[in-house]
């Protein structure tokens, strides 16, 4: 079985990029991942972008096509794909597909999303396209909502406070210092995100992710060829996706997204490891009780003992677990984009290029991408080649 | 290497579907080529659907989960797949390499598109995004005007007639009287196509592919496999895809699309046969014109001879090669779904299954699917395994 590697990486900053267009950010995310790589765009046999609701945000589709167009990469094959908030980890595993089919040695995997091109009401209905637009968004039930619902669970079945969740935000915001491409520079306190206002009780503004414009590339490469070209090479391990109902009405549990569960659990597997062995994870905290969620689905902590974990500080950087040494989502969530820069930073820690975020022993990564309430997760572990 | 067969089908009828919603006609067509598969819901380890603009269409993104959710297949990995009008024809190549990469033996493949939800304003800005939005949807360049330009340079160059052009829009309308998913039931002659209205000069009304509601589905499955659970397997020969400028402006001549060219090239070189073993093609005819750079591009035709060919009834059923023996796009243009449904049609061709509308020698199909006005392209060839 082909083994797949990423040989280089490339993100703009996150955040409003009121100077630079969808496509200039296109360009810049990908003109570097060349640059990192050591390849020419010559040698790039197939390009696979995700992007979530560019139709809804800039009136463009055909986002495939565009990219190929944008990075002077005419005439190879080039594909959109779109999982919601997932559009990023899921195309990074179409592109790892691609490459273990035997058709392609070496292809790029961008993300790209830009949300503030139109008003914030408009951002919010585009974005409710990632739940169920008819048991759902169509009721008025945008997703703050929708993530209120699972944190109120959370708190009532296993005594989870928001205090616990505030200071996932406080964490996040704390390792964004040192990430030079996060949207926010500011530490924040619980007694901050505690005053700010409700969005939808009980999530308050500092506990959502923000709107944010930016885009992330990689270049991968068949490893057997990626141990020739790269001294960098990061091996992706593992590449696990699961579906679930596109609305929370269809859930058997609101406690878990176990699409997270499933996918993780096969991650695993394919690696050949458990949870305990993951030294960093990127996971996907669109809001502070995603975040919880997160470390319990992935089994990083048992079922209802994420909010103690965190206020133990066992996720901060070089404690048990470091999650989020990038800062996560709180600190830009791009939406097509999250799930590449993910692996960005995973590629960045295990080569031990992260600066200051830095984390110590950082041997083995993991990335955690959900689309919408939890309808798709995709779950990549990653190694040094 | 591995290869990939069909084993069933399945197709809504295409038209103005008022009755039915988006999820209906998901479950339809998923069920259907389940069903025509003989396999069971639980077999299927993995959904790629193509779908161009849900969000612009039904505020409705994610489609991925959503199929999965409502052919009640969750946790299996469901992924959406874009490329505007050649979305479907995309899907089926990433579900094909999805089986070749050894990680799934049998995946669904569908597309969908529902049109008709929104005004025809609405409907027409939403399919522009398959253009350059910068350089010709916000300069008031929709779809008719684009390919009416790429008929005037034809017409110019190599002296094609709008009388051509109309026998192209003649003989769809004959075919798809024998198709009973067709979108219209109706001959028409040469004469309504020149006395229908100018949509964009010289392209009328019957000239152009309708605003259509539809899905299709297909299963696919690794050959081995195939032969073992299936008596009507049509093996996948090859599978080529290739990109172009977003743009008109960026074309190096108008008086081809070279994605088409580029992938009919490399199909033909995976499969070890030449353009004239091709026995019966559906090729991408959005719009007349479409139709003769198609048969041309494919190299059925020198370039500049396709209009004479149809004039000399060269591509009707059972002549030198037979040419959307559906009835192509113009009876019904449900732009995700179109690559599917054509490969769903080259199923049924192979299987002596067509009905009054079968080809007689029927051993080699060719499915061809288009993107905006050519940015990407995707050819199928198809034989019975």
């Amino acid at each position: 079985m082909r083994s797949v590697s990423i040989i280089g990486v490339g993100c703009t900053k996150f955040g409003e990029h009121w100077d630079k267009s969808f496509r200039e950010l296109i360009a810049e995310a990908g003109m570097k991942a060349i640059e990192d790589s050591g390849i020419e765009g010559k040698d790039i046999q197939a390009i696979y972008g995700g992007t979530m609701a560019s139709g809804r945000f800039i009136g463009q589709e055909h986002i495939g096509a565009l990219i190929a167009d944008q990075l002077g990469l005419t005439p190879i094959p080039a594909t959109r794909v779109e999982a919601a908030c997932a559009s990023g980890g899921v195309a990074l595993r179409t592109a790892y597909l691609a490459i273990k089919s035997g058709e392609y040695n070496i292809v790029a995997v961008g993300g790209i999303e830009k949300m503030t091109e139109v008003a914030i009401e408009e951002a919010s209905f585009a974005l409710g396209g990632a739940g169920d637009q008819e048991t759902e968004l169509f009721h008025g039930a945008t997703f703050p909502a929708l993530y209120a619902l699972l944190a109120r669970v959370h708190m009532k079945e296993f005594g989870t406070t928001e205090e616990q969740m505030a200071l996932c935000s406080v964490q996040a915001h704390r390792n964004g210092m040192n990430n030079p491409n996060a949207q926010f520079h500011r530490e924040i306190s619980v007694e901050d995100v505690m005053n700010s206002g409700y969005i939808s009780s009980p999530l308050k503004l500092l506990d959502c992710s923000p709107i944010t414009d930016g885009a992330a590339a990689l270049i991968l490469c068949e490893s057997k060829k990626a141990k020739k070209i790269s001294d960098k090479a990061v091996e992706i391990v593992a590449s696990a996706q699961a579906s679930d109902s596109l609305g929370l009405t269809g859930r058997k549990s609101l406690l878990e997204l176990a699409a997270t569960r499933i996918a993780a659990k096969e991650a695993y597997k394919q690696a050949g490891i458990s949870a305990k062995d993951v030294d960093f994870a990127e996971v996907h905290d669109c809001f502070s009780i995603a975040e919880i969620l997160a470390i319990e689905d992935l089994g990083f902590f048992k079922k209802g003992e994420g909010g103690k974990a965190v206020e133990k500080g066992k996720i901060q950087l070089n404690a048990e677990v470091s999650v989020n040494p990038s800062g996560g989502l709180k600190m830009g969530h791009p939406v097509g984009a999250t799930g590449i820069k993910q692996a960005a930073e995973a590629f960045e820690q295990l080569n031990g290029l992260a600066g200051k975020r830095q984390v110590k022993k950082a041997e083995i990564g993991l990335t955690h991408n959900v689309g919408g309430s939890g309808a798709t997760c995709v779950v990549h572990l990653y190694k040094r080649l």
